[in-house]
């Protein structure tokens, strides 16, 4: 059993989502052996605060509800800013702010900063690893530290670790799959006779879509899941401006009932590819599939990624895209695999 | 990077697609950190020969393709019989001979040696697994090395080592599948209009059934999936009598039509599930699926495998249930794994 002191920075939807898998997986970390200490807890909202004793996940969490964390018992407050990351003693930080894909900030600096100071880092945030990969994997590497993202593609379902573990050496030649939820229930719903702005409109209602809806219906939030996927598993050097990107936002009723009536699905498909040593052809665009394709099938806000590889031909998994628990598993899930390359 | 000296029992379909995988796979392997050195191979038709110097897998297939192995460059004859599988200097056997479920022999009887004498233990074979884990899973740990059976499941397909890696701490509740193939293929011929015995006949043409098909149409072969799931993925001590099992073998055409005519799919499903801290109702047995259940859609001899799980609600893996080069993947994925392991 070895401790990992953690910093939980940002304490909105996903940073409670993993103080709840916190709590309820101790038995399963134990199993892994990995013993998890939450030293610090950094939210411009509730208050940033430290304790080298470690906080309870469940009080963590009730304090949050209450509004603030400054009240905790054994809690001091943490510095200000960005400094709080690297004056924390402890040997991971989970980044869980929101995604910024224009300039990844302020989950950019929170990554940088925190494997500059020799702390591994496990982030749900695409803004970072989309758009500076090469850069922060280079960081790591310098720094002795693992940089990981199992949470930025459909949240805590395995994909990325699946790579290093059951799929490593099979040969993945290509990354295949319906990457966000929120298009797939639009176009879903515009199949069973809504039209665009009726079915943005329940989307948004349902929590599946943001106010500004843009990164999602405009494929920008896919393209980011494609880059990650290409630098990841394919091994490329992508950012997010080398994908071919395409959303769903110019897309009719008329075009959905075309595509069905033609025995189609228009479906919202990105794709990357690994041919001649090279990753290529990093894409996001509007498909018509047959309804063989297992990514036709996928319904509603489902994701499913499909890996073709050179040992296994086509292997296929589905899970959730998003939501809270479903999300905080994904730290859980990097924090034990950072436990394993660790002391490997 | 860590040489490992690997003893291949068994130089059939399973020994071979291992040793295409070992040929192909090597820039991968190395990039895990592996050297896998092929240092005996044992098989009663071929012959069985050592070479501490490592055997090239091309080679083999090679020696193996014209009918024997004994005049193979730096060969020389391996003890007879069980005593070959420890009188040889190495480090993991991978066990691919085929699977006995009457009484796992003779795999069972070289996985025990094999584990008695230190060696780590891939397997391929369900009989050893599926009749005895309690057993063998102490005597691994009683010695100090791990048998990891990533194969016996969905061939190369990742499940086991998902469990362990991605959806370790996940709160796996229950697991749920097409686990065999043939069944699944003929009940699918038989929605497409052919009887019981045609659809039979064509598995066997194309090489899904064995002659003697009792294996699969009983339901035995799922009944062992179910087992090594329960065990490996649950945490349980079943044995394959444990199993409540049902083939497809009383299932008729008229029975197949009605439930078409229900809107729903028959379809020979596995489960077994986690309740209260113990493993409870393996079974395996048709049932007549709604079309929105994702097992349902598994057409052909296709292979899906559902974990319910309490982070991630369901997560549903599809991939090769068999083949050659499919099921030799299983055995790279296992000695990165003990690879990964041993240097944890």
């Amino acid at each position: 059993m070895r401790t990992w002191r953690v910093v939980l920075v940002g304490f909105g939807t996903v940073g409670r989502g993993a103080a709840e898998r916190l709590r309820d997986s101790a038995a399963g970390l134990a199993d892994a052996g990995v013993d998890a200490r939450v030293v610090g807890v950094l939210d411009p909202m509730l208050g940033s605060v430290v304790d080298p004793a470690g906080f309870d996940p469940a009080a963590l969490l009730e304090a949050a509800a209450n509004g603030s964390l400054r009240d905790l018992a054994g809690a001091t407050a943490a510095p200000e800013g960005i400094d709080a990351i690297t004056s924390i003693d402890a040997d991971v930080v989970f980044e869980m702010t929101p995604t910024n894909l224009s300039d990844g900030e302020p989950g950019l600096g929170h990554v940088r900063a925190a494997l500059a100071a020799g702390r591994h880092v496990a982030t749900t945030n695409k803004g970072p690893v989309a758009l500076a990969w090469p850069e922060l994997a280079d960081l790591a590497q310098a720094n002795g530290v693992q940089l990981r993202c199992e949470g930025t593609v459909m949240s805590g379902t395995p994909l990325l670790n699946v790579c290093e573990s059951g799929l490593a050496a099979a040969g993945v030649r290509s990354v295949r799959g319906i990457l966000n939820g929120t298009c797939n229930f639009i176009l879903s719903q515009m199949e069973d006779g809504a039209d665009y702005s009726d079915a943005l409109a329940q989307a948004q209602q349902l929590g599946y879509a943001e106010t500004n809806p843009a990164g999602d219906v405009e494929g920008w939030d896919a393209a980011a899941k494609v880059t990650i996927l290409g630098n990841l598993v394919l091994g490329g050097a992508l950012t997010l401006a080398d994908v071919d990107r395409a959303g769903i936002d110019g897309v009719t009723q008329r075009d959905v009932l075309t595509a069905v009536d033609a025995g189609t699905r228009l479906r919202l498909v990105g794709s990357v590819e690994r041919r001649d040593g090279k990753v290529v052809e990093p894409k996001v665009g509007v498909e018509a599939l047959v309804l063989g394709d297992p990514l036709a099938a996928v319904a509603g806000a489902g994701n499913l990624l499909t890996f073709d590889t050179e040992a296994l031909g086509p292997v296929s998994i589905a899970g959730p895209g998003a939501g809270r628990a479903e999300t905080g598993h994904a730290l859980i899930a990097d924090l034990i695999a950072i436990h394993r390359g660790a002391s490997a």
